[in-house]
This record gives structure tokens, C-alpha cells and sequence, in this order.
């Protein structure tokens, strides 16, 4: 095969993947903008259009337990070990047309273009579409992927949607029984890895004038609430020396959170901030704000928040303010498995003679299932790093590149591998 | 009459004093707390109750259309001018037992010590309580002093309270009739000027650990809402330097205005600081605050109001931020009058060698009463600055140097006094 006629296959497999975007986009629960939610008739309907493709491409297609759609290029030995690509089919409401859904239909591309050259594979390769990610019914993220990957909570079948009906209760509409759901669940030894294309749903891709980029690790999260105590005060009688205004306090330890995440290179978002009493003629004597503090380094990230807190406990005192901090999340990072990262930086470097690699501040279906395998992430530039919103956007020779890192890895790792 | 004697009769009138804002308290339209309101049943009882003070004084009393109580210590000439010595009688919600009470006693106790030595003087002196400064019930301040200063707006009377009563109804269910308080408006020939003895509430008094301070004149104030607007972003995924984050470069405007207030000697205050969209995870595109600036120095306020919009200006513009500044409210200062300053100082002074002076940075009577004529206020020390909480505290020690202060102030005026 040439590699004119390489770069055509591809170029048409990833307007392909796009349009389908489209056509997938049609399926929602909303009139205006895309919703498609956990163990509903969307639901339903996007896994028997993924169904029709993956068929129509020759693979054996089924919906596991958790209501996850797969599909499978076989290995000629039935016992092979099972590399999975994927992604998840679930929306948020008001959704884009991409997060998540590219990282499917890769897969089945990926598979479009084995078949068009009739490769062999020595390992299964199974395409996966995860049920739930975004957690919008029942308030839980990662459902489909935690599935598999035996984090599945029992008592999970007992949450109820906004309207009441428990979790339990539409697995049995959708014609599955939540008692089974544990069935889903993977068995480590058979599988040799996660592969997972997805938008950035940042702006840094765009900003290096990439197509593709090759996630590192996705970040741990630490969460608080800080609350600072100063003194409430009429706004015309308290001299600025004699106060203690929570609000410019809180205004004080913002700027050094900023700061500090800057020179630690790992970021930190204050996204609440509220003040008590809230008068226009009232010096504030309570301020709450949040703090996210995410890095692919989990010592790293600590040792940040170990200095924000010093700091902003140092800007009290000279305050004579009270701070006080409550965690309310903590999660560690995920690191991305090596091989395959050199696997994508190879293929990248073949295409571009360079490779970027970056850390993902998001959370995806990789950090669930790297508790049963190697995981590993490609990024696509997404315009203006919008995500979550109509205005999500990709272009297909973005795609198409993506496409040929991962074919590329594919092959490479299909060359490596020892049976 | 011996200086101890002097000194004793003063003590019992500031024990009296004291005592009397007890009983006042007592009269609230709360089970637990104070609160006395415009043309309720406790405006009316706390009128009698003052007006049987006055009346055992030996003053002629009476209640004006506005609803104020007046009581005279009248000039042997009935065509002498008027010196007005009062404030207000009511009450915020749980409200403390001093504001504005502690005015209007202290002219009833000047009177009885004038009465203790027979003393004559040249010009009225006339004790007032107002009826209305605080504005809760109908949402208007100084409402009593307004009517007395020619102020009163005819439409005010249809305002109505948070049980739908209008001012009218409230007016005629009172005994008065809101067509008629143009009629409580002063003849401004015929008045000599305003004192008012008021608590601080502010930490100033305290802080110097002076007993009594005189007021240079009352902070104009200006009021803006400042929006900021960045771009909302995902806290994972976009780094710290690609962000356009409306928090932190709201809280960096913050911090700046309050470096500006400081190094110029005013007062600047953030009471309210809100920031959409307000998720932990997401990056405000948003925030919203709110200013409050004040100087008894117009110009400066102005030239400070000036300084602080460039410098937002230069923050927003530095953090790829818009800004914008909605003025919701300006009033100017009043000056209290030079005269009056000079006798309360030269009263200070004989009794402490020295005498102190501050803004007042709270709105008073006063500032509507400057309209007709001069106007002086002395400050009496709080408690840690505390009014409008029932903690409000002052000292029967205080409050006699507050009498001192004014008798002899008062006494000076008469001897100066050219009929």
C-alpha cells in the first residue's frame, strides 16, 4: 500500500468518525443540545447505532452488565490477552458533539483501517463505549469504567435520579439487573492495557499549534474550603488599621494561591468565593472560598498545599484574621504506563519529528481502569479548549492525525508483542 | 457651687442617663432585643416616656407632625433663636441600647443641670428626639430630621412597609396626619445651629482611650458595583498562565483599593464579592464586588475614586480582564461647624488639656439637620466599637464626660452669646 493511498484511507476514515459525531448527536433527550444519560432510551439508542458499526466492520459486538457497549477485532488465538480502546457515549446536558465520543469511534476506525489492510493482530482488540462517565443521572461519575474495573458499589443500585427513580429501577427498564452488574467486572491477567483518545478540553494544544498531545498522568485533586474570620464593622467608622475585613484577607490568600501554583507549575482554583454579612456598608467579618489543586505529581501537590496553607495562615496572623481549612475531596493522580507513551511518542515523532506530551486536569475513564491495567491517553486539540458546551469543536485533519498516532502504536506494539 | 459638687451633680445625671436608656430599652417591639420603628405603638410609648422626663424638667413638650419629640428650656425672650440639641429615639432590629438614645438624654440631663443652678440663657435651648433615623420600617433614612429640615418628600407617603401599610395609614393609625409634616419644617433664621452627642461606633475613641471625641464633619460616600469578566474554564485543564480568571484578578483589585484607602486616609470597603458561574472545578469568568469609599474630603475621595478606577483598569487590562464601574450611590460630606468645634474643644481641653478629633464615617441626623443650620456633634466612646448589636456597651464614666463637655460648651455659647 502506498502512502498516498494510506493517508486517503485515513483522511476518510476520520471524516467518517466525524460525521458520526453528528449522527450521534442527534440522539438526545433535549430538543436544543445533546443530553444523553445513564440507563435511558438515549442511552439505549446510541449503543444500538455503535452496535451497527462496529458489525458492520466485522466485529462480534455486546453490551456487558453495566450496559457498556463492546466490540471485538479477535486475535486468531482465542486466548489472547485484550487491548481496550474507548471512551464514554454519555452527555452532559447542553453537551458538545466530542467529549468522549471520539474516543469510540477512533476505536472503530482504527479497526475500519486493520480491515482495510487485513492486519492480524496477536492480542484481542476490544472497542469499548462506557455507559457513564459524566454522572449526570444519579450523581456519580465513572460509572461504566469503575464497572469493569470491580469499583462498583453495591449500594449505588439504591440512588435515585431527579425523578425519583432509583438506580435499580431503570437497569430493569433498560432490560439489565443491577444485582449483575459486579458480572462487568474484567479479570486483570487477561487484559494488556487502556488506550483512550480524548479532547483536551484545554487550550493548550491550540496554543502549541498541535494536533495531538500525550497525557502524562491525569492529575490527583485536593479539595477545600477555607473559611477566614476577621471582625464585622460599620464601613465608615472603623479606620483601615483597626480592621480585620475577611474579604481583603481572603483577597490576600487568593493572590498567593495563584502565585505559588505558578512557580510550582501545577494549578489552583479559588471558582467559590462568598463573604458574610454581605453588606455594601459592612466590613465583612467571614469569608469562605474554595480551593482545587491539581498536579500529575501527587508529592509535589502536597508539598503546594503545605505552603499555601503556611501562607495563608502567615497572612491571618499579620490580619488578625482566623483561617481555617476542611478537605472535601482528595483523590491521587493516575500515571499514564510508559511503553505505551513511548509507543504514542514514536508514532509521533514519525509523523512530526517531535512529540509534546501533557498532564490531564480532568478526570477520564482511564483513571478508573488503571486500577485493573496499563492505561494510556491521546489528546486532540479542541478549539479554543471549549468542552461541555455547544461550541465544542475539532476538525478532522486533527483527527486524522490522531488516528495515525494511534494506528502507528498500534502496529508497533502488535510487532513488540510476545505471545 | 464647689467643683465637687459639680462633679457630683454630673455623675448622677450620667447614672441617670444611664439608667434611662435601660427603661427605653425596655419599650421594643421584640420579646428578646430592641427594636422601636417608625408610627408604631413603641415610637408612641417611648414618646410619652420621654415627654414625662421633659415635662418633670420643668420643659414645655410637644410631638411635631413628623413625629418628633421636642422639649424646651425656654430663653426669658420668646423671640430668642433656638439652639437644637438631640438625636434619634429609634432602633434597628435587635438593636443596642445607646445609638441615638443617649443624644437625646444627654440634652434632658444638660436641662436639669441647668435647672440645678438656675441658669439663665440668652436663646432656647431645645431638646429633640427624632422619630425616625434609621429608616427600617419604611426603608428611608432620617426621616425625623428630614421633615424638620424641609426635606420630607410628599411621596414618601405612599411608601409602604413589609406588611403592605403605607406611611399614610401608618401616619393617621399614629394620631398624625402625612399631608401635614411640611408643617414640622424649621424657620432656618431662627435656629443658632444642631448639636449631637452620639456613640462612635467605630474602635477610634477606644483605640486613643479618650472618653469623648468631636466630630470634624460626617464622611460623604460613594458606592460602586465593579463587574469583572474573564472566562469560565475547566480547573484541571487550563494552566495558570493561559487563564483569564475573574477571581484572582478581582481579588488582586481588592487588595489594591485597600493599599489606595491607606495610603491616601480614607476609608474603602469590599462588603460584597460574589463570582460566577461558582463551581469548585470551574474558573470564574465572573466575579462581582461592591465599594464603598469614604472621606470627610470630597476632593480626595473623588481624586482616590479616580486613582482606584485606573488601577482596576491596569489590573484587568494586565490579566486579559474587562472591568466596568457602576456608581449606585454619592453624597457628599458635611462639615461640622468651625464655631461650634472650637467650644467643644476649648470644653475638652479644660478638663483633659487636650482634645481629639475625628470623621464620623456613619450618616447622622446631622447631615440632614446641616441643611438649615450649623451643626456639631461629639463622639462618646463604645465598647470595641460595637453599635447596631445589643452588645452596643458604654460607661457612666464616659457619659459624664460627655455632659461635662457639652454644659460647659453650652455655656461658653451663652456667654458669647449677642442677643
Amino acid at each position: 500500500m502506498t502512502a498516498q493511498l494510506s493517508r486517503e484511507r485515513i483522511m476518510q476514515a476520520a471524516q467518517r468518525l466525524y460525521n458520526r459525531c453528528d449522527q450521534l448527536a442527534e440522539i438526545s433527550a433535549l430538543d436544543n443540545g445533546v443530553l444523553r444519560a445513564y440507563l435511558t432510551p438515549e442511552h439505549q439508542q446510541a449503543n444500538t447505532l455503535v452496535v451497527s458499526w462496529m458489525v458492520s466492520e466485522g466485529m462480534r459486538s455486546w453490551v456487558d452488565q453495566a450496559g457498556n457497549v463492546w466490540g471485538r477485532y479477535a486475535s486468531a488465538n482465542p486466548h489472547a490477552k485484550r487491548l481496550i480502546i474507548g471512551s464514554h457515549l454519555d452527555t452532559i446536558p447542553n453537551a458538545g458533539k466530542y467529549d468522549g465520543i471520539v474516543g469510540v469511534l477512533a476505536g472503530i476506525e482504527l479497526v475500519a483501517l486493520l480491515n482495510a489492510k487485513s492486519t492480524a493482530l496477536p492480542f484481542h482488540l476490544d472497542i469499548v463505549g462506557f455507559a457513564d462517565e459524566e454522572g449526570v443521572r444519579f450523581g456519580k461519575t465513572l460509572l461504566g469504567s469503575a464497572a469493569i474495573a470491580g469499583g462498583w458499589q453495591p449500594e449505588w443500585q439504591t440512588l435515585a435520579d431527579a425523578d425519583g427513580i432509583t438506580m435499580a429501577q431503570a437497569f430493569s427498564t433498560f432490560g439489565l439487573v443491577a444485582e449483575d452488574v459486579h458480572r462487568a467486572t474484567l479479570n486483570p491477567e487477561a487484559l494488556l492495557g487502556y488506550w483512550e483518545l480524548h479532547i483536551e478540553q484545554g487550550p493548550v494544544l491550540e496554543e502549541q499549534g498541535l494536533a495531538v498531545g500525550i497525557v502524562t498522568g491525569i492529575a490527583g485533586a485536593r479539595r477545600f474550603n477555607i473559611t477566614v474570620t476577621g471582625h464585622a464593622g460599620h464601613a465608615g467608622t472603623v479606620p483601615m488599621t483597626l480592621r480585620q475585613d475577611a474579604t481583603v484577607g481572603a483577597a490576600e490568600m487568593v493572590q498567593t494561591i495563584e502565585q505559588l501554583a505558578i512557580d510550582h507549575g501545577l494549578v489552583a482554583t479559588v471558582g467559590q468565593f462568598a463573604v458574610k454579612p454581605g453588606g455594601v456598608n459592612v466590613i465583612a467579618g467571614q469569608a469562605v472560598f474554595s480551593l482545587d489543586i491539581r498536579s500529575d505529581d501527587d508529592a509535589l501537590r502536597d508539598r503546594v498545599v503545605e505552603k499555601i496553607t503556611s501562607a495563608i495562615q502567615a497572612i491571618a496572623a499579620r490580619r488578625k484574621l482566623t483561617v481555617s481549612l476542611e478537605q472535601t475531596h482528595a483523590a491521587n493522580a493516575v500515571l499514564c504506563d510508559h511503553a505505551f507513551r513511548q509507543l504514542f511518542s514514536l508514532a509521533c515523532q514519525q509523523m512530526t519529528a517531535s512529540s509534546f506530551s501533557l498532564v490531564s486536569g480532568a478526570g477520564h475513564d482511564a483513571m478508573a481502569v488503571a486500577s485493573i491495567c496499563p492505561v494510556a491517553m491521546l489528546f486532540m486539540r479542541c478549539k479554543k479548549g471549549i468542552s461541555h458546551h455547544p461550541d465544542e469543536s475539532i476538525t478532522v485533519e486533527d483527527t486524522a492525525v490522531a488516528l495515525t498516532v494511534l494506528e502507528q502504536a498500534l502496529l508497533s506494539l502488535s510487532n513488540q508483542y510476545k505471545t
